[in-house]
């Protein structure tokens, strides 16, 4: 089945909101299995909208509007779908008595347009509304079943929860099932090539990528009689995109970011982390101390911005710092060993970079960044190129930072393994 | 004239992502005097997008699109939009020559489809983009002007603000032209009511007020035959709300945020920063670091996570971390000081709290967070109590850092100022 949104409101096209109601009904309905191709904003506006409203009913089974259910005068939604659908507004006496005893509780004499609200599209079903003075409502016409929700988020997700949920998985036969593989360390292009083959067969379940900083998702998903049946469609996919993709595959849960999967990784091999960064000024240990519980291994971090701060903090040679200056192979290398040294923690990772959009030369350009990485003792150090904004430059290097430091605990672990096989 | 939006992406129909580059463009398109009537979102799909492109442009001047124009199998934006305009696809070398570069610089070999981006329709006016692949797209059609902007918002709005804004200001008879009141420290409702009498009186120029974590901004807006009258007219009202919020105005300028603010002040008055983080973890570092520059006046920060982290890094005590909590007026005292010690920084900043979700108590709640500021040995500190999620706890309490650290400093100077009188 098809289901299509329509978010009725003036301030979402003039930008002052982001328009969230659309995200969670498009997440919602592609989780009760439907399809949604189409979704569209318009303004309080009779005309345009009812033009949006009929275009939706002719194109699909289901269309859901939110917004301009309150009891203003530029609130018309109600007014022009009943128009659309050929139904007269009658009172709805269960909504009168709702909304008096709303305002009586509240101590407060509704105003003469509140009980605006209570007039409903003749035979439509009303849907209750806990957190406020508008019902929802469901016109069951030929072609097209058409819901009407309050704008409000507070007032949408719960009306949807309790009543339009059921209502659509009644409607709907199947199932939908997703599930995402997330990879580190290579490029969108990269990924897409190693599965164009999957691509081009696929039909169900199907295949989409997307590109994150320094990450790229690759989302499974299938459809099915039942969610149980769509989840089985899903395994033998995402078993081989992680033969394909081996270590570089950092998770297969929605909820785990790159940031979590380092974390427990360390958790789970009882290391401790610590960080001394250049160019990126503390983002890394932002993202670290993003996860609840991070203390548990993540101590400190060192923003060693000046030369000086280098080598107060980390130790960092004066002539090494003349020699090679602060972006260089060395000065990573020192600055991660100096890291390690002064927090006694198991893992540390320096960052130092050209971030721009100024400081480069032709010899060290913008987006030159050197990554270090101590493990146990272990130092790796590499140099990578980035592009983009400042900001763009500082974000790559800690997604960046993070994947280095992944695979150096993994090829750890295995080392340890290997050591003790033998 | 009107314009249309088209977003392109079958993550934003999915809901896994919320579609915050329609709300910027819409935002941008009101201020450049442009009225949106219609927003749609369609998948990656030939049929439904060639159908969306075509109703747009009968409807509307001006269409945007954004999304699709990666170099993966499923973006097809490009292409469809270049199909429905009647061009051909032609090899752009200055772009092809942009690729090779692109990747050369990242010791990268292209891939196939990475060639497919250098590919522009017949006749269009190709926007550079300084932080991807994907060249920005205009096709000046009869009926109306199509431009395609890839997805990504760190190239979208770089692209928009250096190629699309001042290609629309050209189509735009009549000028706009709004300014930017920028206030921290104080709630949007507190804003909203010293302000009731401009809001209900204004016609033009118009107010509107944006609450940001931490700010409110409020933009003036006017229109007039040119930008020159247009800003006459809006000058007495900015003066007015200067003089209602006083000090906390940080600026009146759209592209300085409040790290700069502060970093310009400290660069004014020879100052230097740091700044000792436990619950943001490095946050507020990270965002002095945003600022080009920022090296003139920010040395260096330490995220002190762990109590052993704030002992040997700033000599917290022992005994005040037993008797008090390392989340204590006592303790963001012993931080700020031992941050300005060890880092020998004229001005230093500490922050400890808890950020949630789990670590409250009846006594210390989730959301309660410390903040310490000396200025050349003059110390302060405040207690603030946030609410929301972990990282709006983080972001509210970072954006409270830089507001008291501001406050701080200009105490500092006017006291500088008043013994120098006296």
């Amino acid at each position: 089945m098809i289901v299509e949104l329509i978010s009725v409101g003036t301030e979402i096209l003039l930008g002052n909101i982001v328009n969230t109601n659309a995200a969670y009904l498009s997440e919602q309905c592609a989780l009760a299995g439907l399809s949604c191709y189409f979704q569209s904003v318009v303004g309080d506006n009779e005309e345009r909208l009812s033009m949006t409203l009929k275009c939706a009913m002719e194109r699909s089974d289901i269309v859901i509007l939110s917004g301009g259910l309150g009891p203003t005068e530029d609130d018309l939604t109600k007014e022009v779908a009943a128009k659309v659908c050929g139904r007269k507004l009658v009172t709805n006496d269960m909504w009168m008595e709702r909304i008096s005893e709303f305002f009586a509780a509240r101590n407060i004499t509704p105003t003469e347009n509140n009980w605006k609200q209570a007039m409903v599209p003749k035979g439509a079903i009303v849907l209750d509304n806990p957190n406020g003075t508008a019902p929802g409502l469901i016109m069951e016409e030929k072609n097209a079943k058409v819901i009407l929700l309050p704008g409000p988020p507070n007032e949408l997700i719960p009306m949807f929860e309790a009543s339009v949920r059921p209502y659509l998985e009644e409607l709907t036969p199947g199932a939908l099932y997703s599930q995402t593989v997330k990879i580190c360390g290579q490029g969108e292009s990269a990924v897409e090539t190693a599965i164009k083959d999957l691509i081009d067969a696929q039909t169900n379940p199907t295949l989409a990528t997307y590109a994150k900083t320094g990450e790229v998702h690759i989302r499974v998903t299938a459809s099915a009689e039942t969610v149980k049946e769509a989840k089985k469609l899903t395994k033998p996919v995402v078993k081989e995109l992680k033969a394909r993709f081996g270590a570089d595959v950092y998770t297969t849960e929605e909820e785990v970011t790159l940031e979590k999967a380092v974390e427990d990784l360390l958790l789970a091999n009882k290391l401790t982390m610590t960080c001394a960064e250049s160019c990126t000024g503390g983002l890394l240990s932002a993202r670290l101390v993003n996860i609840p519980g991070a203390s548990e291994v993540f101590k400190s971090g060192l923003v060693t911005y000046s030369n000086k701060a280098k080598r107060k903090y980390l130790g960092v040679k004066k002539g090494t710092l003349q020699k090679y200056g602060p972006v260089s192979k060395q000065i990573a290398e020192e600055m991660v060993k100096g890291a390690a040294a002064a927090s006694k923690c198991d893992v540390a990772v320096s960052i130092t970079g050209i971030a721009g959009p100024d400081g480069g030369t032709k010899e060290k350009p913008v987006g030159l960044v050197y990554i270090g990485c101590s493990v146990k003792g272990k130092v790796t150090v590499k140099e990578y190129h980035f592009s983009g904004s400042r900001a763009k430059v500082r974000d790559s290097a800690v997604a960046a930072a993070l994947t280095l430091v992944r695979r150096c605990i993994l090829e750890y672990i295995s080392d340890l393994t290997f050591r003790k096989k033998s």
